[in-house]
């Protein structure tokens, strides 16, 4: 059994109410619950997190390295593309780590097709809206388990 | 119930045998059926295609406008960075596809982190080995189905 | 009638006292005390905020989308050139928005020729000093007049 | 009591009767007049010149030298991005000038995204449709009186 | 019964006299001619202008907007690649354009294979000498039929 | 009377039931027909080749220097902007070709600006959908008649 | 007597647990007690200043212009890449100072090769773990000296 | 005996009277006087040619082909950077050019750092104020000896 | 003794038919024979193949890996520049190869200075006709001794 | 007790004539005088060189390897910037060096910014004028230490 | 009366031995001794240097310093492209110099079109072959009166 | 029977003693030795020369084109990338040249992967260690046999 931090980066906390056409009417409190449930179902421990404030994530992070998080997936949204700071907490705490994003970033503008994050990332998902996260869940339970067939 | 088709491009006739230490010793055989397994439990068929020529794989993607497949999970490896002819075919067809690579491909060489592919897919998932097609079918599937909490 | 909300990027609390024979010697609450005569001559309301912190400008632009804000003045100074989550904060909210600045940003560092934010504005206006904002909200006064002559 | 220049750049001319969905029914006449009252109300005086030649519009600059002209508006339009024998004028005869622009520049295609002439403008003015001409005027009205609180 | 207008660029007038062993010995008066007749043939009325400046092209692009031209030949030589005036004048006039080069502009300078004009046009034809403008001239013809089998 | 070889790169096999808004309804065997038709009324031979395979296509070309074709008419589609053997094979057999294209590629996405095979070419023809196959085979005829007034 | 000033960006609390093999044992109190003994010795006061919050060394430099700081050491960390906002507090106040990095910066990646505040600073330090501090403020202290050898 | 041509582009109308602590005192009318002495002291015929306008200078270009111009000095000034229309003429015309600049344009802003022009000239001369083209007079009248040390 | 496999890439089964004034008369055949009697005066066998199909010369080198294959000397022609597939199968198969080239390539086109295999090789040679062949076998040889002098 | 050796590019014999108001009267031997007694006084000996050869001083860095050198103290100067000669020579005698710069390198030419060293360095010192070589040899002796507190 | 300096750079000592259809026959002593001639008759004194080694050259340069020299006439050839320690040595002595070359540089190598030296230059002269050195030395003639006519 | 030279750059004087993993333990006698007795053995006399310094190498290139030298095996190390005088100096002689490298430089630093020299090489051999010489010379002889079987 683990612990599973999921950190969400700016803006996210509008999910549901912005653009619904696009990102459909889930909340984020909506899909922290089902990530919540998924986990629980996996016999792992899930808490999140959301911020605008790169500070608080940075700060959030190097927590992680101490409250015995095993895993965190991160949609670090508009900080994808600007942060070093969160790219040197992540290498600092050496949690490994899944890059989420909701949207295909590679069918946005060019800015968002460069990431400071995803060399360091187990793997990276996107383009699935709040299924995304679903996936990376997925993925974090499989990589937690026992190595049976790999 | 829905037809799902898997291609997989250059090379990876050889996974399990090819550097093991790296990508498992998981073949495509092993890879395929499980897939399938997987499709089956959700109510639908898959089938797959592996070939080293890209002429091949237009061809498959072609016909797959014809023959009723739903959605194609594709891992395009070489050809996702020099081929525009693939691009052209999914283009034309119009049948919706996800993206998946077995390696973190932002963490290789710099001219893998540009796809010809990505901004025409439904998402990418990248860099959880075999896991990275069971994720992409489970999104898949996800998608598949009647539009509920979407 | 409207409400109007000025914002103010990272170290324009030093206006005034920094280096005057440059920006002059109005400080930010003369500014902000001119243009809310201005506004309340054209029957409008203005509110304004300063922060050093883009996640405070984040989150104070994410409630113009609650409290009936109708129109930004926006000066992002330092972020103009670094920040996309303001950039994605203004376009999920959706509030008009005018881009400000005292300097003409084209004759200065070629690192602020650039700007994430332009494309998304309404306009543009920069280089007149204390009076760039005055002329701004010249403009958000006539945007918000019922159309005429347009 | 000052002379204002008004200068207009190639295809400008064609204002009210081009793409009126964009640029509104005002024809470069009514902004002219319109500009003219302003000035006229603020004690200047105000004249204008639209050439679609280039070496017109450089003719018209060089005169400005020696009629007593304190001022110019310029939109170059197209002229902006490609004329360096504009922006050589401009410099030779160092008359203080303001760019203006209808539309807003950074939201079009690349090429619209760098100006010969903003570097050595006072300050630059986009994205207001008629109206960035009246502030433009504004700007240089204010600028134009004894410097009193500036 | 249509009326189409063949414009020619810069140094053009030269044709026929200016190196004879790459262009031909064809005049432009020969071209002309050539053209006037093949228009007649199908039914067509065919007028043409050259010019050395700018500005009388985009003047003459203008005019075609108010007399009737229902579409326009260009050959806008050196302008091709430099003009974003023209770009302006056929992109606000919106009469449909080909563009027409007599050399096979790829295989010459670097500078010369960017067109700020093409992306706006309805095809390109270029590398066959004065037949280039021939068949534009097919092209425009078949384009203004009744559109039978398209 | 000469032997004139049609080349038609990687997914034109699709025409007329592909995108038929953009492309129109005829298929490839259409314009194969119509071509051949024009080409017997000028009094040569026209053969046609379509392949998905850029080695079919090299072969192809091999083939046409020892079979007697006198000139290619080449729509290399996706292999324009990939293909350095399909150049190298064009110029080992040195057989005058025309590059066609049915679309504008100048209007579209940026990597298709560049072709590896224009600048080795007649000439270009693009933008006029399948009416671009019959303006390249008047271009060939014109070109394969005794030179008279050139 | 002087008054200097420390300042750490983020990440830098970390120091001393994270990576040793790399950066050592030295924390950052290790290393601010180190260098306030250091200055004392010479007659100066050391303050020091941490934060993973840009806005909050923005506000700390401000600070620093009205209690008489009189040079400030700063390892920017990974905002020495990304914040215009620390430039600009740091033209503003313009109290000198003197960059300085633990690692060398040019033997990492190459996003870490340009700096945003370099060229305004005295100079800069970098490569030598906690002892870059040590030789920064050893020149800081050789410039608050009454100039007599310099 | 020979005819030379000496060539002003624009805003070289204004020489003597613009920026005289730069350029010197010397109007255009003084150049072109020293100039015509110069080559009359040679035994050759002088004739000069300004214009704001680009297309007055391709035409007069054009008719130095027939008039008997043995070699043109051209100081193309703004339209060096930007004309390929200039660069066409001389191409056509094919009568040698010196190329002439008064300021040294290396010194200057980066986009005077490319000619258009340069590569077809026999030479360029820069820096030298005035003198620039006394020098570029010698270089030609050397040039039209007979070739007797070469 | 060792089996070494040589690989010819597109159109090499063109030589000695193709541009004899440049490649020379010997024919693919000829260097074939040439070499295979050079290995076997060394005690090795030799194997070859060309295909202008990439596929096929990805299959080769796949089963390069099966059949003891100890050394490969490879010319892959214009998929040296293109074929990220070629350069993934050899790092897949790990059997050490020698680049060759009949051609220099840095005398030719910039697009044929870049290598996608180059940096995966043993060494490069290339520029001297046939006789790349022999000394690449001449260097394979040497490999293949015993380290005796290295 | 160790022997260090003081390393100085092209011009640097200068020191002290040249540019006073920049780089203080101190002459070269000066500098050098005082860094022996520096280094004197921590037990070490130091010697050093200067020239403005490239190959001289590629030349005085083998021999470090040779003459029991325990660390290089480098100022290139111009070299930094264009010297691959003097990069090969350090990396090939594996003898520490420390990068030392007298003016702030970054502050300057954007060729300056680029140094061909810095990458293989311990680390770097730039800006502080003689004071900079001082600093560098404090971080030399305190490497030298015996490892205590580090 | 003054004192002159010519330079010539690497390869220079070959003159009018090498490639004597381009360079002509003239030899480097023939071009020096016509210089000092020249020099002679307007009451200057001319002395040359030429040399292989950039170190020389540099030597050269700062011995100017001391000896009176006035101006230097400086071809660098090879060094223009490469040398920053010619570039800090022209800097430091501060005595004036003129750019020559005997080909138009700017009809070569893209690499030959950037100098190191140019935009510290009085002016640079190209393209005359021998007579550039001729021409720059008039111009060193002219600029070393006494001020009159300017 | 021929003379062939035989030219080391900078730092190759090192070899045998430096880094022997990576080249071995031959020294540049014992490679020189055994190329004077393979050149020997086919007919040849062979010398070599050595130097740091860029000038003696421009020095002994221009030696050999007086003292019939016949083809030059130049390993220019370091210079390869930064030495202009190199390649004029080769291009002056005219004398035949092969380039060789000991390593594999396309899988060095990217700064590697340009050569200044190779286009006017006869061919480039590379990564082979000591034995690219051989091959070189191997390649040499061959070129210098009566041309038979070529």
């Amino acid at each position: 059994m683990a612990k599973i931090l999921v950190l969400h980066g700016p803006n996210l906390n509008l999910l549901g109410s912005r653009e619904p056409h696009i990102y459909g009417h889930l909340t984020l409190v909506d899909i922290n619950t089902q990530l919540a449930a998924q986990a629980q179902a996996a016999g792992h421990e899930l808490v999140w997190f959301q911020s605008n404030a790169e500070h608080e994530l940075v700060g959030r992070i190097q927590q992680a390295r101490d409250d015995g998080t095993a895993l965190i997936l991160f949609n670090p949204a508009a900080f994808t593309h600007t942060s070093i700071a969160l790219r040197d907490a992540l290498a600092a705490v050496a949690v490994p780590f899944i890059e989420v994003h909701l949207s295909n970033v590679h069918a946005r503008e060019p800015f968002r097709h460069h990431s400071y994050l995803s060399d360091l990332a187990i793997g990276v998902i996107c383009g699935f809206g709040g299924d995304s996260y679903r996936l990376a869940l997925e993925a974090a339970i499989h990589r937690l388990q026992p190595a049976a067939t790999a």
